[in-house]
C-alpha cells in the first residue's frame, strides 16, 4: 500500500459463520487496507451471527459472535451479509436488515428465486441496495455485467452450466462412460455433491438461477415456480454415449429466452454440440452463455461453488454496496418494468433429438416423417441403423415449438409403425 | 412496454460518425424506451460530429452533424461518446468534453493507454464520469466486472486473447497449416484484418489493451510503453505445427501478472495446451482468463470488435453514466493507489518451449542440460528426436525468470553442441 486510505468506517454485520462466512471475515480482516482503497471506506466486521456459539471457529473473532441473528441484522449495521442458507429465517433476516436501513449482500438463490421481487420492492422503499452476485455462478461475474455492461443492449437468450455437481456428474458419464450412480457416489465423497442430492441432480437448484438470470435479462419478475424443471436422474450412459456418436455432449442447462408472446424459462438435460463454447465446461465448473442483440454471443465462466470463490462474489458486493454508501446513492437494482408473460415450456422453440425403436419395412420411415410433418415440425436429420428387431430410426428436428414437437412425440408412441420412443432429449446451440 | 418511463432529458453528444457511431445512433434511437427504462433518464442525441458531412450516412441525422468535434465535445452535454479513433484529435476532445463537465464514454484504446492517467485525473477533478468498457475486448464485459465485481479479490493473473485478427491468422494457420502470408490476405478480404495490418499483426493493439486491463486489475497506472511486445510476424506454420503435434496451441496473448517487486506486462506468441480454456477460443472471437486469489479462475468470451459488438459495449457505458448522473454521483474509477513497479520482461515468470539442432552424440544431452541448470532453469521435459544431421532435442522448462531463460537460450547458442536454436517460443497455462 503506498498510502493509507482514509474515509467512513462502514460496519459489516455477518449472518452466517460456515465455510463461506468464514472466508469472507478472513478476506475483510486481511484485505481491510486494500478494501478501503477500493470502496473508499473502512469495513468493520461489527458481529457474526452462527447457529452454535460454542463450535470453534478458525479466523472469526469471539468477542463478535452472536446467536441471534434477526437482532444482529437490525442492529443498524451498514451493510448486512446473509449467508445462513435456507429461506424463512433467511428472508426474516433479510427483512429486518432492509426496514433498518441497512444494504444487503447475500448468496442465497432460493431466498431471491422465492422472494425477490417483494425484496427488492422494500430495498427501494427504503433507499437500500440489495446484491446477490454470489447467488448465481458463485465467483462469474455475472448480475453486474448483465445489469451495467450490458444494459444498452437487448438481451435474447440465456443459456448456463450453473450446477457443479450436474456437470461434474454429466461430464464423467459422458469421457469414462461411468453410471449415474456410480459418479454421484464419487461426487459426494470429494464434496462436490450433497448427501441428500435432489436439489443438484433435480435441476432445483439450477432452476432457482435460472429464474434469478430471467428476471435480470428481461425485466420481469420470475420465480422459481415459474420454471420448467427436469433433472438428470434419468439420463442413462447410453442416452451420453449415443449424443457423443453424434457430435454432443449431454449438459443440465438453464436456460432463458424470449419466445413469441413472452419468454420461457427452463431447466432440462440438452445436447450441445461439441464445437460450442459450453461443450468445452468441464467438471464442477460452471459458464453462461449470453447472446444479446447487438453484442452477439458472450460467454463467463469460472467456478460455480466453494467457499473461497463465493466470498469472492460477496466481497465484490460489499466493495460495490459501500462505494454506494460512501456516495449516497443506491445501484440499478431488478426492474420488472417489462412485465413480460412467462410461458410455459410449450411455447418453449428448441429442438428434438429421437430414438425410435420401429418396425423394418418399406414404408416406415415415411409414415414416420409424416408424423413430424402434421405437427410441422422440420426434421434436420434421418439415420437408419439396425435391422430386423434392432431397426432404429435417429431423427433430429430443427427447432420448433416444443408443445408441437411433445404432440409429435405423443403421435409417435400411438403409431403402428414405432415400437418404443427409446431416446428423446433436446438440443441447444445447434442452430 | 409496460409503462412509459419519466425521468430527466441527458444530451448525448457523439463524435465520430463510423461504423460504431452509426450502430450507438441506431440503438440509442430505436431503444430509447428501454434505454430510459434502465438509465432513468431520456437519452436525447445532441449532436454528431463526422469528418466529413457530406457523406450520406444511413441512419445518422443530418441536422445533427457537425464537423467542428471539439466545439461539439464543449457544447454541454451530459454524456459525450467518443468514436472517432486516433490519439490527438482525441485527446483534445476528451479533454475539452471532460473539461466543460461532461461525462465522456469513449472506444479508443490507444487514447486511454497513452494518457489514461491524465485523463482520469481530469475526470476526478470535474467531478464526472470517464468509461471505455469497448477498447478492450470489444462487446466482452470486463473492466466493469474487474472493478466492481471482482473488487473484493485480490487478482494476481490476467491471460488475454485481446486481438480478433491475429487470431483468425493462428487459428487457420494452426487447422488448415496455412501460411501467414496467404491467411492474412484473406482476412484482409474478409474485412478480419486493416490494409496495413502492423498494428495488429505486429502486436500493439494487443500491447494497448493490455496496459488498460493492468492498470484496472493491480490498480497503477500502466502506459502501452510498459508493455514488453513481440508480434506473431516470424510465426510459421512449422512453429504451429510442432507446437500441435506436443498438444499446444499457439495464442497471441496479452499478460498482466504479479512478479516478485512488482507488475509485469506483455503480449507475445505463446504455446497454450489444448486443455486450457483459451485454447478453444477460435477465430476472431476474444476472450480473458483472470486468475484471482478468491475467485480462482474466471472467463470472459466473445467478439472483440465489429460495429454493432462495440456499441452493445458503448451503451452499456452510457447506461451507467447516465444512471449515475440521475443520481448526481461518479462511478469508480482507475484508482493508482497501489502505485506497483511495472517491471521488464526479464522479470516475467514464464515456461520456454526450445528447439535444438544439436550434434548426434553421447553426451549433448548433459551438456545441454546442465546449460539450463547452471542458470536455475528446471526442465520439465526433453524429447529427442532424427540422428545425425537432423538430431533434435525439443526441451520445455519450468516456469523459470524469464531473464534466466534469456541468458540460457544465449549460452545455448554459443555451446558447440548446439548447431541451432531452431525454435522458441513461451508457454504459458501448463502448470
Amino acid at each position: 500500500m503506498a498510502q493509507q486510505p482514509q474515509g467512513p468506517v462502514l460496519k459489516v454485520a455477518l449472518v452466517g459463520g460456515g465455510t463461506v462466512g468464514s472466508q469472507v471475515a478472513r478476506l475483510l480482516r486481511e484485505n481491510a487496507d486494500e478494501l478501503a482503497a477500493r470502496s473508499g471506506a473502512r469495513l468493520e466486521l461489527a458481529g457474526v451471527a452462527v447457529r452454535d456459539a460454542g463450535k470453534t471457529r478458525v479466523g472469526l473473532p469471539l468477542d463478535l459472535l452472536t446467536t441471534d441473528a434477526v437482532a444482529l441484522a437490525s442492529s443498524g449495521a451498514d451493510i448486512v451479509v446473509e449467508l445462513m442458507g435456507g429461506v424463512e429465517v433467511a428472508h426474516e433476516v433479510v427483512v429486518a436488515a432492509l426496514r433498518t436501513g441497512s444494504s444487503v449482500v447475500t448468496a442465497n438463490k432460493a431466498l431471491i428465486a422465492q422472494h425477490g421481487a417483494e425484496l427488492h420492492a422494500l430495498a427501494r422503499e427504503h433507499g437500500v441496495d440489495l446484491y446477490y452476485e454470489a447467488a448465481v455462478a458463485g465467483a462469474i461475474p455475472l448480475l453486474q455485467p448483465l445489469t451495467s455492461s450490458l444494459a444498452g443492449d437487448r438481451i435474447t437468450r440465456v443459456l448456463g452450466i450453473v450446477n457443479g455437481t450436474t456437470n461434474y456428474i454429466l461430464t464423467r458419464m459422458g469421457e469414462e462412460g461411468a453410471a449415474f450412480d456410480e459418479v454421484l457416489a464419487d461426487a459426494q465423497a470429494l464434496g462436490y455433491a450433497e448427501a441428500d442430492p435432489t436439489a443438484d441432480v433435480g435441476g432445483h437448484d439450477a432452476a432457482a438461477k435460472a429464474a434469478i438470470v430471467a428476471g435480470l435479462a428481461f425485466h420481469t419478475a420470475v420465480t422459481a415456480a415459474d420454471v420448467h424443471v427436469e433433472g438428470i436422474t434419468s439420463i442413462s450412459v447410453d442416452d451420453v454415449a449415443a449424443a457423443g456418436d453424434m457430435g454432443f455432449v449431454v449438459k443440465l442447462l438453464a436456460i432463458a429466452e424470449e419466445v413469441p408472446g413472452g419468454i420461457c424459462v427452463r431447466v432440462h438435460p440438452t445436447m450441445v454440440p461439441r464445437t460450442h463454447p459450453l461443450a468445452s465446461v468441464r467438471e464442477a465448473f460452471n459458464a453462461v452463455f449470453v447472446t444479446a442483440e447487438a453484442a452477439g454471443e458472450v460467454m463467463f465462466y469460472g467456478r460455480g461453488a466453494g467457499g473461497t470463490p463465493t466470498a469472492s462474489a460477496v466481497l465484490g458486493d460489499v466493495v460495490t454496496v459501500a462505494r454506494h454508501r460512501v456516495s449516497g446513492v443506491v445501484g440499478p437494482t431488478l426492474s420488472t418494468h417489462a412485465e413480460r408473460p412467462v410461458l410455459p415450456i410449450g411455447e418453449a422453440i428448441t429442438a428434438y433429438y429421437v430414438n425410435l425403436h420401429v418396425d423394418d419395412r418399406p414404408g416406415v420411415l415415411a409414415m414416420v416423417a409424416s408424423l413430424f410433418a402434421e405437427h410441422s415440425v422440420s426434421i434436420a436429420g434421418v439415420r437408419q441403423e439396425g435391422s430386423g428387431d434392432e431397426a432404429t430410426l435417429i431423427v433430429r428436428t430443427h427447432r420448433a415449438r416444443d408443445a408441437d414437437l411433445q404432440a409429435t412425440i405423443a403421435d409417435l408412441r400411438e403409431s403402428p409403425v414405432v415400437r418404443a420412443v427409446a431416446g428423446l432429449m433436446r438440443v441447444e446451440g445447434a442452430d
